[in-house]
């Protein structure tokens, strides 16, 4: 039998699951470890300016490519990455967190050594990881093999964050090569329950004048985008989004109602959802930034709701019908129900770009001295944007902005609407770049966000990718501004020149633009398009108080609730 | 009875602690919060640009003032900031952590809000919090006066981070105004132990020929600078100090015999601190970095071992003998000692630079094309140094290049020897400086380091500090190039043009200087001396190679750890 290394064996099934990156920071318990990784055929190492970094990374890596990884050392490193294994835990992404430990023999006498309180505590620090993994792991020689693919396929399984701690020494000792893949096994189908499902989807639906389906994220995560698109294909009906499954339905199809908020859609959507005679939801969650705070109003009696692990119809439960299923199931059964007198519901408006009449007028849509406005940054990034793109816009004016903006066919839109850290897109960014190099990803985010974890840039130049870094500065925190203190000294940051902090830590590879007025943001896009092969900064100017009509509804939700 | 909130209550409490400055970064979860924050008469609010910066200002803020504190925002604000607190935990800082929660509504009904994982789960992330505090609430208006007093006292008493969680709700909810002063007991002394400790060390001073106090950094903690400067002046002992204890004692003085590590220690130090008849160790704890790997050899019969709640007289172990009671009772001892023949063991050789001759042998002295070397650095750095300046220096090349260098009287120095997060110096530079503003703070970092954290730059221009940043440009993870992996890719990182980041984060208010030989370094160290209310920024470059010689043999021994 061929040996290895417990390292090795880890590289080994983590290439074989779709990681070619591997996302992180050295430290002196996994320079060793650090080693193989070099060394590995099938993966590159991502060295990030800090921890936190390489954690969004692989976040939105694995949002490409179904699972990510980073590699920390114990402590320092590790707690620092912990805020992004969080949002992964929240928005259900597999990453594999590593990180290197102090050698066995430390841990066995409880040594006061660098990186622990100084107690012989060495598993203080995974328990901070329980509180975001789903699975979690010390290495032996022994026990390696088996709980690393424990680990790895409780990941897949569960779609979380997992951890695997390695002593230093451990990471180096030889063990058997893995033999045979790891086999993810589908949620098992109870095919009495899915009959029963569909018999009763069949009457309901042969029933029903108009249906609607409603998409989300939950479609993507369990490996449904295939059978969504069956049923889209099949049944012909019209569809809308949440903005947290952005990217899986082609929103520029006139069959597109537009991505529902709740209370907060646009009428065209939000009618097109709550009126149809049968609402089929695909993979929904529905949470407060996503919901128009929980606003929407739907007749669960007329829901055909399809969950990871079972199906409802109305509020007759199907265990053991888990969505992929359910989907392809429904999508079967469109082939023989007589077509749906279906109205196009939703032409024109629901897919009109953000400024429609009935939501602009709670916001700024042009400032009077000619500079750009927040809804003409929107629409003409919009206008842009085609299907050899994708989108990843911060949790601030710019999800908000562009969550309603239909996307062109094809292109991929990440966004982080309910773990919602300021910060994440600019390396997220890098991961999600580093994992499809087939689109060219454009990056939406405000200035004090990108002051959280802007060192990424660098990291950008470093490895050779060229997306488009869309900087807009409004001077602070403005999505807080529209919350609470419009003009409250908490709400400022500390001014800085972007081009100049761009320059200086791409060294001077990158491509900078500005753009004050509309026409300026056209021409700027334009450049950069011609610029492929450039990692471009595009610093965008917006008013202080200038916020996407829907933030300005959410925002005045959100200060509700806390007062 | 005056009323307050419950914001009121906690800041109020702050401010008679002695915070006047709290760090941390808004969230809409605590936006209410701050509006009290902002209005407090006694407390400034120090907006940093992310979360693990306002941890290590905190922690900064704390090592000059005895207590520090940050706000963040639910989930993503607390996460990010954790490996901060780690840091305060190990190294025992006492820092209150205030997280802004959703408000309790939402909590009863397990509402699936944003910075959620979307659960019903609102306690996960104080799960995480608790591997990092020693006491832990979530306030109602109920329990709030109570639980801050237990917490707040807590944090005190234990020299630990704690976690006050606080439903945005909470925050605001009227309570009745703290009456009375917190008291934070000192810990109780068994007063027949004292004076049992004394006899027996009254009897084996008598019996030595020669005494050594070794100090660290617990005297600092447990509030005994004091009575350690009692001990020293009464006894006219000699005295060493463990690194972590730097900036306890009189470095100057012809008393000091040097900076302690083990094995790894000059000769005259090593030969004063082992050879002695007894040693007495003030709140000393060995860490792998301070002891040479553990590398001392101490005659344990022969020490007097001076802990925060107990003492020892070789094997007898004194339980109820804090550390200052054992401090002042063997102060007043020496009164009536005979005066011990001192034959000042240490003169000369052991306050002598780093580059004494038996260690420079391990490492480059000076570069052969007159290129600064890290030797001359520290040298030069050091005679720069006065009374009323403190040295911040990063746990790489900086912290043992310094750490062997005899400070001025007067002089402060902050390092992390043992909890070493690489980056963490330049945001305590930020709350050390803000705490302290009698003396200038010096920070000495790595590019590296200030990859991590660089962006809090822009905090100490925007809160008026003008402290000197001297930024070691090595040309990426030189400590761990020692270690393992001198050429290896995962040690580079990505090429910055450091002047100009400083310059763009700093609106171009910062006194921007290079050195690249000694004689550059003591101008540029002028320059920035003529300059004391600028921000000074001054590249220092040396070999991609040149370590401190205290770093080679302690790289060599981790090196060793791994393997």
């Amino acid at each position: 039998m061929a040996t290895t290394t417990v390292t090795g064996y880890l590289l080994d099934r983590l290439a074989e699951l779709g990681v070619r990156h591997l996302f992180g920071v050295p430290g002196d318990y996994n320079l060793q470890l650090l080693d193989e990784v070099v060394a590995h055929p099938a993966i590159e190492w991502v060295g990030t300016a800090n921890e936190l970094g390489a954690a969004y990374a692989a976040d939105g890596y694995a949002r490409m490519r179904g699972i990510g990884a980073l590699l920390t050392t114990s402590g320092v490193g590790e707690l620092s990455a912990l805020n992004g294994l969080a949002g992964s835990y929240a928005e259900l992404l597999p990453v594999v967190h590593i990180t290197g430990s102090p050698k066995s023999a430390f841990e066995r006498t409880g040594a006061s050594v660098h990186h622990t309180a100084a107690d012989g505590d060495y598993e203080r620090f995974a328990r901070a990881a329980e509180s975001v993994s789903c699975a979690l792991a010390t290495l032996t020689p022994e026990n390696a093999a088996g709980e690393i693919d424990r680990v790895l396929l409780a990941a897949l399984r569960e779609r979380r964050p997992v951890y695997l701690r390695i002593p230093a020494d451990v990471a180096t000792a030889p063990i058997d090569s893995a033999e045979g893949a790891l086999v993810v096994a589908e949620p098992e189908v109870d095919e009495d329950a899915l009959q029963g499902f569909l018999r009763h989807a069949q009457v309901v639906l042969g029933r029903a004048r108009t249906a609607v389906v409603l998409a989300d994220h939950l479609v993507d995560r369990y490996g449904a985008q295939h059978e969504l698109d069956l049923l889209l294909a099949e049944s012909n009906l019209p569809y809308a989004d949440l903005a947290m499954g952005k990217g899986l339905v082609d929103e520029s199809d006139p069959r597109f109602a537009g991505t529902y908020f709740g209370a907060f859609s646009r009428p065209g959507t939000r009618e097109a959802v709550e009126s149809a005679d049968v609402l089929i939801q695909a993979g929904v969650r529905f949470t407060d930034t996503t919901s128009g705070f929980f606003s929407q109003q739907i007749d669960a009696t007329r829901v055909i709701d399809l969950q990871p692990e079972a199906a409802k119809v109305g509020s007759a439960l199907y265990a053991g019908v888990p969505l992929k299923a359910a989907l392809a199931g429904l999508a079967k059964l469109f082939v023989d129900l007589p077509p749906f007198a279906v109205e196009a519901p939703v032409a024109g408006d629901a897919r009109a770009a953000a400024d429609a009449p009935t939501l602009s007028a709670t916001a700024r849509t042009s400032s009077a001295d000619g500079l750009l406005s927040q809804d003409e940054l929107w629409s003409h990034v919009t206008t842009f944007l085609r299907g050899d793109h994708f989108v990843v816009a911060d949790q601030g004016t710019a999800f908000f902005g562009m969550s309603g903006q239909p996307l062109p066919a094809g292109a991929g839109f990440i966004g982080q609407p309910l773990w919602g850290s300021i910060g994440y897109a600019l390396p997220a960014l890098l991961g999600a770049q580093l994992a499809d190099d087939r689109r060219r990803g454009i990056l939406l985010t405000g200035d004090s966000a990108a002051q959280m974890t802007v060192q990424e840039l660098g990291s950008m130049v470093r490895y050779g990718v060229s997306p488009i870094v869309v900087l807009v500065n409004n001077q602070g925190y403005t999505i807080e501004r529209a919350i609470n203190g419009p003009r409250a000294a908490y709400n400022d940051i500390a001014p800085w020149n972007w081009h100049t902090v761009a320059a200086a830590m791409t060294a001077d590879q990158a491509l900078l633009l500005t753009a004050r007025t509309a026409l300026e943001l056209d021409e700027a896009l334009a450049e950069a398009d011609a610029a492929p092969d450039r990692l471009v900064f595009l610093e965008v100017h917006t008013g202080i108080d200038d916020i996407p009509p829907l933030l300005a509804r959410i925002a005045a939700a959100a200060g509700g609730r806390a007062a």
